[in-house]
């Protein structure tokens, strides 16, 4: 996929993945561009989390952005600070620019130290070009695809998306790893203040199991070589990118051989349709139901009631792909067509609380044998 | 295992349970007893829910007990509150007391309706006998064995505990039962105020999928036939039934093949000790890592840091099964010895945050295979 104006990428394998694949990923960026930052609220957040957050809160433009992948640099003390600056400086030196313009970004293996010399080793054999493929291939861990999304502009600006993420993914930032660059003009302020609101209703909706990690980020980069935008139209198109990844990180889920999608409207307010729709998606019972496909609404029923939103059972409307099967208590339905009808790549919940205004999407995937075995195997 | 004085119990099979398993229980108190309830704070509750909330509110005491597993009796609609009154008119007239004094509770599949004729034509089998196995066993759903406990008092007063629930367990009571009698004479008040201070620090720690059901409670029973007891010794004994039934559910978790216990201590609050020793326990790539015999500590890290407590990653030390693996920071040691080490039935992380006088224990089991295809399978 084609980056947009202002923007270069490339990779390499420096053998901090043990298979060999590559796992370091370059990005300039000219002139230095714009930026908006959301990033974890793990406690144990990696130094190059602690970085890109005093980095964002100086308020400076950013000329480049190196990601390694295959070790999260996470958990290795004052040393683990040292090896993320470290990175920065390589960086910086290969793309010409000042340290204090680059953003990094380490994901894998928690508590072993980065071993900085592969870095150093192989940082001069990447190649810099217009296409965002070998990027999105590099800054993989136990994804099983490239993530890659575009939107484009009247007037010939884009939107151009890339993540990574398939396992530790939650709410508030996962192992998830997402970067939008555009070659739209933006206010940098307009940027900052509501990039925030996009990865809420986007990244911050898709759950595969619960576990937030330390080291994530969703980076929104503008260029502005390609001039000014209509407000509306660039952020209809970053949400929209966003929406695409985060469901791209929610289908490629650990194991996961189905998405879910669940949406919710008729809340008390957005933010219990956001707690809502996710409670359904993060749903052990209801994701090993999806696996089944069982159409055993009662545990979609009980995620909703422990979500923290205000409903009432008598007023609420459940449907599954499409079919009403709960409407203030429960309504007949085929259980042999709706369970074919689960047999699909996506399935879809649709609740209304019947309250008021509030509406929300998140996205999951079904909970397998696969998840398991991925997870009981993968080792330290 | 033997009731204490003023506690008879029994069951039957009343074609509930598919299976035809035992599936109907009865619990009669004489005289009538004081009590203490703790139900599920889910918004879906069930009406044996709504109705023991109800006569605790009155403050009334309690004759009788009435259980049926195999149905939830929940999301039934107005039918099933006119079922759930139903259950206790039975059980009234079984027993020859008022309705008003016995409770019920429904445990099972959720939203169809509960076949009370099957109650009605089988309630006269139940013998009632000073022995509690039968209840034990007739209320269990997806568990695979009974759960008792036991303590006695100096005196010869004693505490009797009886639990149900594997699966939809997860803190604020889950697919939970618990009944705990005692002979001891207790100051009614005490009993309520006391009462969810036990639940809170032991069934509430228990989780095993992360959701809470609609259905469940932990009751304690006090008939004052043995005559007063000592405050100290008599909550003593009960913390401990409830903690041995706590982790017998835990242990028993669907597909569960090992107890995981967390013990938190050193946080700025109790609270936070709960909070964080949950986090841990419920963290599905921990238990996934737990299955695998992987002594992998960054999931261990990763947890406390999304689990809100607060706490610096320089300070924190974590032990697993007695080793120290990390201590302000990774610490050498054997990942083959602590594999091994973890190829137990029980696999204890101990976490001291240095921080505080918070300390808490979690419960909870390794994610299997098992898991999945128990609830892949199970049937609405």
């Amino acid at each position: 996929m084609r980056l947009p104006e202002g923007f270069t990428a490339g990779a390499t394998a420096s053998g901090i993945k043990p298979s060999g694949r590559p796992d370091l990923a370059l990005v300039r960026i000219e002139p230095e561009a714009a930026w908006a930052y959301v990033a974890t609220t793990n406690r144990a957040a990696a130094p190059c989390v602690g970085r890109g957050r005093r980095l964002y809160a100086d308020g400076a433009p950013v000329a480049g952005l190196i990601v390694n992948a295959g070790n999260a640099n996470c958990a290795t003390g004052e040393r683990g600070v040292l090896d993320d600056r470290r990175l920065a400086e390589l960086a910086a030196e290969r793309l010409g620019v000042e340290p204090r313009t680059v953003l990094t970004a380490s994901t894998g293996v928690i508590g072993v130290p980065l071993p900085v010399a592969k870095v150093e080793a192989h940082i001069g054999a990447i190649e810099l070009t217009h296409d965002l493929d070998a990027f999105a291939e590099a800054i993989l861990t136990t994804d099983t695809r490239v993530k890659l999304s575009e939107r484009s502009l009247p007037g010939g600006a884009r939107v151009v998306g890339v993540a990574k993420g398939s396992g530790m993914i939650h709410p508030n930032m996962a192992t998830m790893l997402a970067y939008l660059f555009t070659d739209a003009a933006v206010d940098p302020d307009a940027l900052r203040r509501r990039w925030p609101q996009v990865v809420g209703a986007t990244f911050n909706q898709v759950t595969v199991d619960g576990d937030t990690s330390t080291n994530d980020m969703a980076v929104l980069f503008a260029s502005g070589r390609a001039g000014p935008v209509a407000d509306g139209a660039f952020w209809e198109a970053v949400f929209a990118v966003a929406r695409d990844l985060a469901r791209q990180i929610a289908r490629d889920g650990e194991g996961a051989e189905k998405l879910i999608t669940v949406r919710v409207r008729g809340a008390a307010s957005e933010a219990e349709a956001r707690t809502a729709a996710r409670a359904v998606a993060a749903s052990a019972l209801w994701k090993a139901a999806v696996h089944g496909n069982d159409p055993n609404w009662g545990r979609i029923l009980v995620a909703l009631g422990y979500s923290g939103a205000r409903f009432e059972p008598e007023r609420l409307e459940i449907r599954l792909q499409e079919t009403v099967i709960y409407d203030g208590g429960a309504v007949p339905y085929s259980g042999i067509a709706l369970s074919q009808a689960m047999q699909a790549e996506e399935v879809v919940v649709d609740v209304d609380f019947r309250e008021g205004e509030g509406a929300a999407e998140a996205w999951g995937c079904d909970l397998t044998e696969g998840y398991v075995k991925i997870n009981a195997e993968y080792t330290t």
